[in-house]
């Protein structure tokens, strides 16, 4: 053991330490007379590319405000998490690791699902694996399509051979309960696709109800809650939501790299039931769930390399959402961003969903003010302020502005932080005559 | 700037910290008689489902010597890159980081290539990735399967619909370029895929004029180098490779998560006049290669959320690599790996691969030496010397034991430390009569 930590010092100061160890090749290849050199030399042939001067520089990344719709800043430690020496994907501790990442999810998705993991992606890879594992090609899915996420799913649904209908508004836009059941009457779809938090118009939307709605039609209820879990209250089993899959980099704070994703005995029962293979090896859930001891098997088979470091923030981060508490949590979000909405409301600005029920307490989208230009009013925040606020995404662009506020991030003092920035760049940008 | 330090001091200590920080909302919490109080806590609704236990308890995580096949051990200098606070996957900063890390792909490759990308997973999603955009339904690819790695492609192309025909060896077989032409020739594929580390069998494969064959018969060239990229000379750009792709966690030494891919002006001109979308929105090039600034627009389009630390990560590895020298770390593995065979051999143990020209450096296999039970050696190894080494993976099970020594583990120092485990193993564990 004590060798290890040696090995692992020896390399604390290790560009020097590198030179050391590879001193004798260099003697090697700088006396290319000797006979050995050279020989070694021809063996192994000669780059013609040579190492690139900005590789021989050292990272360098500022340090920022997160107030974007995310990645949110990462507590220092989620950061000491994943800057631990790492183990094998394959390792019993690893396993160890993977259940408590396990039940920590089932706690921040409000479900006793088996079947709970963590992809080895983005939120993009557990809406494809979502997608791909529970619709065969020729099925039919509908899609309720209200900003960026539901397009990115009906995409993804149509590339594998689905029949997609859209069910199609204006961001900001949300669905009645009644215009859910007539579509799924209508169409008759194996999988309804709901974004939860759709951040990119900022509106937080009703679920209550839905679950039945769809169990009645005989169709999962596929949930999107990148944007909104653990800051606004979410239940999956109580409302009957049959998939639901987060992101790491919003209320949770750790690095993007890793999407939770949660499948009830419904989902579980059409996606092992198919007459056909996913289309994915890496994202088939039959794989997935041995990787992750979910299959009941005791013996787990090697499938990919999961991103340790990114397992490990990740539980960490649901570690201090477990400390904190999801009550705690969703009133932290709901009190920040009603006090950030007042600031705002303040400084003259617009917020651009009206209704405050229907508003994501973890992104806030405010109407583009009359005569600015919104890139300049962003430009010159993340200049002055080193502070990322951003614009609108996919249908929204041009419409808001966006700050989120969440979990790490998620407290009155940023929320002043970002009230101070904003009046500012109000104060200092040119409005245009127009 | 100095506010952001301060904010990020604030929770150095921060489980203290967010107990003083959520203070005010416990209070809330707990004293339910308040009016206030209990409708807030009506609002949110209450869970059902308690924290779990684990949760509350900190990561644990062993220091390990990984001289498996990978992932291998992080020196601390990329784990320090990694733990750094991290910015917008969409920051210019971060573009910056991505240029380098493109440069740095570029020389660890030997390769001009200007679409050169790094996938945000593992190996595996690089392998989905290559077969998923350069392959369109009821082509015909052909597989040179003698180990895992083939099989996985085979099965990826044929979930995508592609004609897949394995040319099938044993473990430790490989190929001549005669054969090659000849199942081309007979199979017209338009793409030939073949692993150069192929570390189930601890084989590198020959690659010189397989090239120039699949140009002749107008097919592309894919080639894994997960397990050998700088640890053995390859040279993507004179050995005529269509499509590369490796890991990040073998002798680049960063932990999974991220996969380097490059792709030629053939491979381009193939993925790019599709008549079929790739059937993964997630894999699809045409928006990879826009995030990563290789499709000459001056605008990124957000498509997903990038592994920022991941990135962070395998800049420095692949900085470490530029500084150290392509040659050097070739040579370094060759040395090193002669040594272990050496020592190996003086154990009275048998190298699974007889000639050493097709020894792949990065990782050893031992044949199982008569009597041993092959898990209970490994199971002491890791129990008495905190030290992994592995069986065989898919075809080579039973077959062999695997050493890595790669990169940063990859010295004559930590040899001795596996020969020592194994020594030892063969001395204590018992042998069977049979």
């Amino acid at each position: 053991m004590i060798r290890l930590f040696t090995m692992l010092q020896r390399s604390l100061f290790s560009r020097s330490a590198l030179l050391v160890q590879t001193a004798p090749f260099e003697n090697l290849l700088y006396s290319k007379n000797t006979h050995a050199a050279s020989c070694i030399h021809r063996s192994l042939g000669s780059v013609t590319i040579p190492p690139p001067a900005c590789m021989l520089r050292p990272l360098e990344a500022p340090l920022r405000y997160l107030f974007g719709p995310g990645p949110s800043n990462v507590p220092p430690r989620v950061l000491a998490a994943g800057g631990r020496p790492i183990i094998g994907h394959l390792h019993p501790e690893m396993y160890e690791i993977m259940n408590d990442i396990k039940k920590g999810i089932q706690y921040a998705f409000q479900t006793k699902n088996n079947m709970t993991i963590a992809m080895s992606g983005s939120g993009h890879t557990a809406m494809e694996c979502a997608v791909f594992n529970t619709v065969e090609p020729g099925e039919s899915v509908v899609v309720a399509v209200n900003g960026i996420w539901g397009e990115r799913v009906a995409e993804i649904a149509e590339r594998m051979g689905a029949r997609v209908h859209r069910m199609v508004k204006a961001p900001g836009g949300y669905y009645s309960n009644e215009e859910i059941e007539q579509t799924l009457a209508k169409h008759k779809p194996v999988l309804f696709f709901l974004t939860h938090g759709e951040s990119s118009a900022g509106l937080v939307h009703p679920v209550d109800g839905i679950g039945d709605i769809c169990l009645r039609h005989n169709c999962l209820f596929l949930v999107d809650s990148v944007a909104s879990l653990g800051g606004a209250p979410l239940f999956m089993d109580e409302q009957k939501i049959d998939i639901l899959y987060t992101g790491s980099q919003k209320a949770l704070n750790a690095p993007p790299g890793t999407a939770p994703i949660s499948f009830n005995e419904r989902a579980c029962k059409k996606m092992f039931n198919r007459k056909t293979k996913p289309v994915s090896y890496l994202l088939d859930m039959t794989h997935l769930s041995n990787y992750w001891g979910c299959d009941g098997k005791t013996a787990r088979i090697y499938h990919h390399t999961g991103p340790v470091s990114g397992f490990f923030s990740l539980r960490e981060s649901l570690s201090i959402l477990a400390e904190k508490g999801l009550e705690n949590s969703w009133r932290q979000h709901k009190e920040v961003a009603e006090y950030l909405w007042k600031g705002l409301e303040d400084l003259g600005l617009k917020l651009f969903i009206k209704d405050k029920d229907l508003r994501l307490p973890c992104v806030t989208t405010i109407s583009i003010p009359q005569g600015y230009n919104w890139r300049e009013l962003l430009t010159y925040i993340m200049k002055h302020h080193q502070m990322e606020m951003t614009g609108g995404l996919g249908p929204s662009v041009g419409m808001v502005l966006r700050v989120g506020l969440m979990g790490y991030n998620c407290n009155k003092a940023n929320a002043d932080l970002a009230l101070a920035a904003l009046a500012d760049a109000l104060k200092v940008c040119p409005k245009s005559k127009a």
